[in-house]
C-alpha cells in the first residue's frame, strides 16, 4: 500500500523534501495510513457560523481539545482549524495528529455578494504550532477573487519554502455565478483546475451536481460527450480536471445529514476516484462515539472502494 | 489561589514563556492577585469621546498620571490607554502597574456606518513603554471587519513573538447588524468566539441582552434549549463560547451609571463565570475616593462570587 | 528660567535622550530661550497657497534663504518648512536655527471635501538635513483622518527612535464638521487631545471660538460650567485638554491681519497659558524689519504674560 | 545561422550575462535553433477557459506532462504555462525544454469590462522551477492598465537581476477601446511599443487587422502613407514599432482553426519579418501526431520564409 | 563660464557629492557645457502617443539608437527616455551622453479625467543603465496628485541617496482645473513651486499664457502688479516662483511647430531667465540634419541671450 503513497509523492516532484515529508506525514497517519486516501476533520464552523450553531448540538465541541481528540480517536489523516482553535490544543496534542492551520476565514455577521475571507494566520503561525500544512479558501467568481489568488500565491511560496503542504478549499461563489452554478459540474471541475494551477497540493471541492453553468463549457461537454450523469462520473471528471488525477482532490461533506446519505456520497466519491473527504458538521455535531463510528465507516468505504 | 493562575496559564500552552510571564504579571497584580479574576482600568475615552466629555466630570482626570495612580490605588490588575496617555506616565510609574497599550482608536469627529479605528500604536511602542500587553478593538459586522482582523493578525503575531499579551475588545457594530443586535446574546457569544479564534488571550465583550439577532442562530438556541434568561446565564454562555471557558473573558462596564447597578452587573457576571470587568467611565468620572471604593467593591464581588 | 525647561522636559519622560536633546534645542534657542515659551516661523504657504499669493506681498520671500534669516533675526525658536525650502538653505544655515521638516503638504490646485495632504518628506530627510523635528498635519473630521493618523503613527515611531521631536498641526476639517465647527472650542480642545494621544510633543491648533459644535459635548460644557467666554479661557481649556498642561500647545496666527489684532490674540493666548504661537503670513508677508519687530513684540508678550 | 542569434543578443546589450544566457537557451533550442525564429507552446487555457473547454477535445492534455512532451516532440523553442502546470512536470523534464513561467492569469468565472489578471507566480517560483523566463500579460486600454504595468515593472527588475528573460503578452482590452479596436493595426503596433518600453525581451501580440482605431493615429497613417493592406505589411509595421526590429516579436495563434489558415497566417507573419508564433489551442487540442506535424510545418515556414 | 556652473551647484548645497557630480555632468556636457543653460532631448512619445504618431514623420526614429545619436550630434546636455528606449542603447552609447531615465509614463489607449502615469522604472534601473538622473511627471490638479507626489517622494529620497539628479515634469492637469487653466501663468508658477518644494533639482514646465486661472491668485497678481504681458515676463515670474531663481527651470517645446516659432519661444524664454528647453517632437520628428540645425540654433540663442 505504501507504494501508493510513494506514487502520490512522485506527482509533487517540484517540491522540496520538507514539503514531501509533511505530505507523507498526512498520508501515513491514522486509519487510512498508506492507502493514499484521506479523511480530514475540519472545524472552522465556530468562526464561520458562530459557536452555538456549531457546538450546541454536541456541547463538548465548545472545548477546542475535543476536536484534536476526535480526530485522533477516529484516525483522521489530519485536523484543520483556525488559529485560535489550534493554539488551544497544539501543545497538549503536540505531534499526535497532523495539523492544518486554516489561514483565512469569514464570519457570518456581515454579508455581501462578493465574499472574501480575512487572512487570519500566517506561515509563521503554522510553523510555531507544529502544523504540517496551511489551508486557504478561494472563492472563484467573486469580484475579489484576484485578491484571494494573490494572497494565496504569497502564502504558498512561503509555505513551500518552509516545507509545508498547501490545502486549498476552492468554492466558486460571488456575483459572477448563480447559486445553482456554485456546484455545477463544469464549475467544480474548473475550481479544481484553478486551485491546481495556483500550486495547491491538496484540493477540496464540493460534490458537483449535474448542472452545467457556463454556456461556453456546455457546448464542449455536449460535443465531447463528457459523462456527468452520476456523482461517480462527475467526481471522475473533477479528478481528471485536476491534472489528470495527479493532484489529491477531496470532497466536502456539506450540511449535516443522515448517516446513509453520508455513506452513499462517499461511496460515489470513491468510485469516481476521489481521494477522500473532509467532513466537519457531520462528525463533530454528532455525539463522540457516533461520530467516531461514522468517520470510521467512511474511512472503510474509502479504504475498500476503488474506481471500476 | 495561585493554583488557579497556574491552571489559567495552562490554557495558553502554545505561547512562549515571555507571553506567559506577562499574563502572569497581570494575574498576579493588585487586589485580585492570584484569584484568576481581573479588574482593568481602561481610559481611552479622551480619544474616543473627547476630553471634556471624558474628564470634566472629574477634572483631575485630564492629567494622564491620575489614571496610573487610580489603577494603583484601587489595585487594578492593569491599566489600558492609548499611546499618548501611556507615554505621559510610563516612566514615572515604571513597573508599578501592568500596562496595556491600546493600539487602535476612533474619534467622534467623523461618523459613518461601518466603523474602523485607526491603528495608532505598534508592538514596538508597547515594548519601549514597558507594557505587558497590546489592546485592540474589532468591530465584527462592519464592512471593514476584515481590515481589522488582518491588522490584528499582524500585531498578534508580532506581539506573541515579543512575549506580549493580546487583549481584544470585540464589539459587533456596523451595517451588518442592527443597534439592538450589537448586544444580542448570540452576537456577543459569536464576538467572543471570533476574538478567541483570532488568537486573543483576553477578550472583552459587552454584557449581552436576552435578544437573539440572527435567524440561523435563533433556531439553534431554541432547539437546544440554551438558557439566556438571566445575565448570569448569558455570561455563562459567552464564557462557554470562548473555548469552553479556556480563554479569559471580561465584560465592559458601559455607560456611567449608579453604584448599585454596577455592583449588581458584576455580581451576575461573576455568577456566570465571568473573569472580571474593564470599567472606565464608571470609575475615573467619579471622585477619586468614590472610584477607589467602587473598584474595590467590584473586586470584592469577583473575589467572593463564583458560579453555581 | 531654565528650570521651566527642565520641568517641561520632565513631561516627556518616555522619550529617549535624543528626542529630549532636540526638544531642549528648540526651547533653548532664540529670544525666548529658557522661558518655556515658543514662537515658530512656519513657511509652507508656497506649497499650500502658491508662490505669488505667499511671496508677492514681500518678494524677498521667494528666496528660501530669506526665511532662515528672518527666523534668525527675530530670534524664533525654530523654522518650519517643506522639503524643498529646507533643502535650499539647510547647508548654508547649518546649525544656526532649529529646523522642523514639514512632512506632509496640500496644494490648492485640487479641492475636495475630505482633505488629506500628501506625505512629502520622511524622517530620513529630516536627519540628512539636520532638522530637530518633523511637522505633520492631521485633519480630524475628514473621511481620510485614519489614513493621516496611521501615516503619523509610522513617522512618529521612526522619529522618536531617531531622536527627533514630533510637531502636529491638528486642524479639524472635512465632511464630518461644519465650517464654523472647525474652530469651535469643543472641537479645538478635542483636536489637541487627539494629537496628544497620538504621541505629539508639540501641538498646534487654531485659536478657538466660543461656538460649541458637538451636541454630546455641549451638554457637558453646560453641566460642568466650563468657562469659554474669553479667548484666554478657551486657551486655558485647550491647554487642560492636552494632558492637563503637560504637552506644549501653540496657537496658529491664521490669516494676515493688523498688528494690534496679532498682539491682542497673543496676549490672550499667553494669559490662558498657551505656550506661544506659530506665525507665518503675519510675519513673512510684512517687510523684513516690520516682521522682525512684530515677532519680537509677540515674543515679549509671551515672555512677560502669564496666567492669572 | 548562429550569427543571427549573436546579432539578436546584441540588441539586448543592457542585460546581464545571465539574461543573455537564458535568451540564448531559447534561441538555441529545438527545430528552429540558431535561426533567430521562435515557436513557443503556451498552455494557460486550463486556467483561462477551464479544463474541459481546453483539454476535452484531446484528453491526454489533462495531464500536465503531455505538454512538456509535445513541446519536446515538436521541437518548440520553449513551453509556457502557469505555476501549477509547470510544477507538475518541471522535475521530470528538468532541463529538456526551456520553460516560461506565466506569472499572471485570469479565469472566466468572473467577467467585468476592465480586465486585470491575478499575479499567480513570482520570480522566485521561476528560479526554483528552473525556468528561463517569466511571462506576463498586460491589457493596455483597461482601466487597470497601470496596475499591470507596475506589477510588470517589479517583476521585470527582479527577473533581470536574476538573469531571467521577460516575455510580455500585450493585448489591448478594456473600456478604453472597442472590440474591433483590440486588433486594429495602430493598436497592435502601440501594444508592441508599450511592451518594449516596459523592458520586455520578447513580445507577443495578436495578428493585426487593417482597421485603425484611434483618430489621432489615423491622420498619421494616412499622411505618412503607412501600408497596412496585407497581414505581411501589418506585421512589418508592428515589428518596426518594436524598436525598429530590435526586439523579438511573435504573434499569437488565436482561436482554433484549420491547418491551411494557420499555415497561411504564419507565412504572412514570416514575410513581414515576424519572429515566429506562440500557438496553443491550435496545437494541443489536436491529436498528438497532428499537432507535432502542424507545429513542424509552421516551423518550416518560419525557417524558410524571410521578408522581401 | 564654468563659474556659472559652480554658482548653480551652490544652490544645491544639501545634496551629496554624488548628486552634485551628476548635475555637473549634465551642465558640463555638449554645446552648452559651462553656460549653466540646458537643452535636453526627451523621447517618451512612443509610449505616450504611440509609435506611428511619434516616429512615422521621421522613420529612423523608430530605432532607439537614433535618439542617442541625435542628442550626441546636436550636443544636447542630456537625453531622456523611458526604460525600454534607454535599455536599447545604453550599452552601445555608454558614457557618451548623460541619460535621464523617465520613471513614469502614460499611454493614450485609456483616457479618464484625472490622469496618473504608471511608475515604469526604478532608481535601481537608472543605476544599472548608467543614467545621471531620473525623470518623473506630476499632474497637480489631478484627483490622483497625492499618489504622484508620494511616489516621487520615495523615488527622490532613493535617488538622492544614490547620487542621482531628479528632474520633474510638472504639468497641472485633471478635474481640478480647466483646459485653459493648465497653462495659466499662476498655475505654471505654482507648478514650478510644487516641484521645487518636493525636492526637484531640475523642473520642466510648459510655457505659460497670460491667463490667470485661480481667483485667489488673480487678486494678488493685480494688487501686486505682477507683470505677465510677455512670455519673457511670464518666464521671469516662473523662475522667481522656483525659489527666486535658485532651481533650474526649463520649458517644454510642446507640439511640433515651425522653426521660427520655436526660435522665438526660446528667445523669450532666455530673456526671461529660463535655463533652457526640453524639446522632443520639434527635434526628432524633423529629418536628422534639420533637427541638429534647429537644436544648435536653439542652443545658440540660450548661449547668447540673457535677461535685460
Amino acid at each position: 500500500m505504501a507504494d501508493r503513497v510513494k506514487e502520490i509523492l512522485g506527482w509533487y516532484g517540484s517540491e522540496n523534501p520538507g514539503t514531501l515529508t509533511n505530505l507523507y506525514r498526512m498520508l501515513d497517519h491514522g486509519t487510512l495510513a498508506g492507502t493514499g486516501k484521506m479523511v480530514i476533520l475540519p472545524v472552522d464552523q465556530g468562526f464561520e457560523h458562530g459557536p452555538a450553531r456549531s457546538f450546541a448540538p454536541n456541547p463538548p465541541g465548545y472545548d477546542p481539545r475535543y476536536h484534536f481528540q476526535l480526530a485522533l480517536d477516529a484516525g483522521c489523516n489530519a485536523y484543520a482549524a483556525p488559529l485560535g482553535f489550534l493554539e488551544a490544543g497544539a501543545a497538549e496534542y503536540a505531534g499526535r495528529v497532523p495539523l492544518i492551520l486554516k489561514a483565512n476565514n469569514s464570519d457570518s455577521l456581515y454579508g455581501g455578494s462578493d465574499p472574501i475571507p480575512a487572512v487570519t494566520a500566517s506561515v509563521q503561525d503554522a510553523l510555531r504550532l507544529g502544523a504540517v500544512a496551511i489551508g486557504f479558501t478561494i472563492y472563484p467568481a467573486s469580484a475579489a477573487r484576484n485578491d484571494m489568488y494573490e494572497e494565496l500565491r504569497e502564502l504558498t511560496l512561503e509555505a513551500k519554502e518552509a516545507g509545508l503542504v498547501v490545502v486549498v478549499w476552492s468554492y466558486p461563489r460571488g456575483s459572477g455565478i448563480s447559486k445553482q452554478g456554485e456546484t455545477a459540474i463544469d464549475v467544480c471541475a474548473y475550481a479544481a483546475q484553478i486551485a491546481a494551477q495556483l500550486g495547491a497540493h491538496i484540493i477540496k471541492v464540493k460534490p458537483p451536481t449535474e448542472h452545467i453553468a457556463l454556456d461556453a463549457a456546455r457546448k464542449v461537454y455536449e460535443a465531447q460527450g463528457i459523462r456527468v450523469g452520476t456523482l461517480a462520473e462527475r467526481v471522475e471528471h473533477v479528478i481528471q480536471s485536476a491534472f489528470d488525477g495527479r493532484r489529491i482532490v477531496i470532497f466536502s461533506g456539506g450540511e449535516a445529514k443522515g448517516v446513509d446519505a453520508v455513506l452513499e456520497e462517499n461511496r460515489q466519491t470513491a468510485l469516481g476516484g476521489g481521494f477522500g473527504t473532509i467532513m466537519g458538521r457531520n462528525s463533530f455535531q454528532r455525539p463522540h462515539d457516533e461520530a467516531v463510528k461514522l468517520l470510521r465507516d467512511v474511512m472503510e468505504i474509502h479504504r475498500t472502494t476503488w474506481p471500476g
